[in-house]
């Protein structure tokens, strides 16, 4: 049973998911083939995943069976556990803290063809990918012990991926983790100061500056942060001010689909089919819509290490200016 | 020129350094042979790098010749530069602000031979690294410019390192990095709360449970960490109370070297030679001791990837017990 785990030094929360030791995997070092499937994922699969959550599948088509086009499943190997309850701990020590790690860890497999990148999806497919995650965070939203989502993909050995199959993954924790309340605590600050969105104040600046803009359309703006902590880090932000992903509507999110596969598509050409990270950054399931705080995706490549001055220090040194990242990826 | 970035979202800051995408590399995959040398750390080759600043060498030699054991030079591929300011921006705009990077950033070159390991030199050898680490600090510490110090060791290709050659790296930084200054402030609202230092609480109560104590020495005690974020995370922390590395003395060092590469010979013995990172967490060059923090060495093998969830919200999902690690380790 996984558990969380607070450093009596740092504050810093772990979870400590031993379960997660028996994943399977079938990834292999760049450059090597893969396995082609099929897998666990792969249609006529269904029974080897836990039942599904949500599926978009043809009318005629039965819960876990074929027909569907994208599926979305509890982990076999779950991080959080959603068979305890959050707000007891099991052992409530003020040094060494520890609690159930209760939350919700599903995956959204994103074809039933063993593809292995998003880009060799249909735009459609992708759009339906997209509405997915939309769909899991408004359901999960329903349980009041759950009070952030976090959305990501790891594509890729060096991304953290244990599997080829072209899928990404959604997290649900019982409290607002360390990371995101800075960013929210520090987004509120800068409304207070200057009664803007911090996120809105940056979009304007970087359509005016032009110099890391990747491209624009009338929604989204994609670009490569000024203190971009890895070579190509890229953004996709929507224009008109959004705090919640779950509030996005479903034309918006084709766009948006169109968006993500043509910017993935960009630095997968670019970077010659790196591994990297996307993940989603969005407001608190427990907050109404927030003046102060804009949703965006990060997408993060994972072409350079994290070495120990990063560890040590939390200070990334990153040898590719973003301005070069921008112009390179530029569309 | 390396340049310091401040992220206008969260505060973090990035060393925007192009200069080091054009460092050579002679690393390969684990399990693929090294280059067995000769390269440009070795002896001999004293002139294809930077001047040394500090070596210990037979008496009869001269600098920038053969006949050293352990060798400090600037890297050649800097993330901080001698050579600027520190504390006038060169553009200082409230958004998107830019610093100078000043600072410093040297390689201890810890054998005169292609050794690949720093569990491969004698325990002398060894000794001689950990004191080149505390007379850079101590030489560092006298310019008023230079804030923090970093001591960290990237060991092979998925720990970050660049050359193969057994070697550290030494920066200095004119100011305190956001991961170090968090870790000061929580540890000086434990100390106003408990009248103690949370390290030496931290130790007795290790040594008292000894469930996650890999080793203890009457000098050192080595244990993996209750919330540790990555599999045989392990940190070795002095007994007595002591907040600046640059302060241990000549016998203390000895002894911290024979416990540092049994530590690393346990780790590499265990899991089949890992990447892996060590850093020196220190006090401020700026500090008097300090009764609230306590230098420590912090061990993490870089056998689990970092994937989007960690860089999504900054929490570690972690498959070994630090209880199952420390058992394994324990010599």
């Amino acid at each position: 049973m996984p558990e969380i785990r607070t450093d009596p030094i740092t504050g810093g929360r772990v979870i400590i998911a031993p379960e997660r030791a028996n994943r399977p995997t079938d990834l292999v070092a760049a450059g090597e083939p893969g396995t082609g499937g099929p897998c666990v994922f792969c249609e006529g699969h269904e029974a080897e995943t836990p039942g599904e959550v949500l599926s978009f599948r043809e009318p005629q088509s039965a819960p876990n069976a074929p027909g569907w086009r994208v599926r979305v499943v509890p982990n076999r190997f779950p991080a959080f556990e959603q068979a305890t309850q959050p707000l007891e701990p099991v052992e409530r020590i003020d040094f060494f803290r520890v609690q159930p790690a209760y939350g919700r860890h599903e995956v959204a497999i994103e074809s039933p063809r063993h593809l292995v990148s998003i880009t060799q999806l249909s735009q459609q497919g992708v759009r339906e990918v997209v509405w997915a995650y939309r769909e899991r965070l408004a359901a999960l939203k329903e349980d009041s012990r759950l009070v952030y989502p976090q959305v990501f993909k790891n594509s890729g050995l060096a991304g953290g991926a244990s599997l080829e199959h072209v899928h990404s993954q959604i997290m649900a924790t019982p409290f607002v983790p360390g990371g995101i309340a800075e960013r929210l605590a520090r987004s509120l600050t800068f409304y207070r100061r200057h009664t803007q969105c911090v996120f809105c104040d940056l979009i304007r600046r970087e359509l005016a500056a032009g110099e890391r803009i990747v491209s624009e359309t009338p929604e989204y703006v994609v670009l490569c942060p000024f203190a971009s902590r890895v070579p190509y880090e890229t953004w996709i932000l929507p224009k008109a001010h959004a705090s919640h992903f779950e509030q996005i509507s479903s034309e918006v999110a084709g766009l948006l689909a169109l968006v993500l596969q043509q910017t993935l598509a960009r630095i997968e050409g670019l970077l010659e089919v790196p591994a990297y990270n996307y993940l989603i950054h969005t407001s608190p399931f427990d907050t109404s819509p927030l003046d102060h705080y804009h949703w965006t995706i990060e997408i993060v490549p994972r072409v350079t290490k994290v070495a120990g001055f990063e560890w040590g220090t939390g200070i990334y040194i990153n040898p590719v200016p973003p301005e070069d990242a921008a112009s390179l990826l530029r569309w």
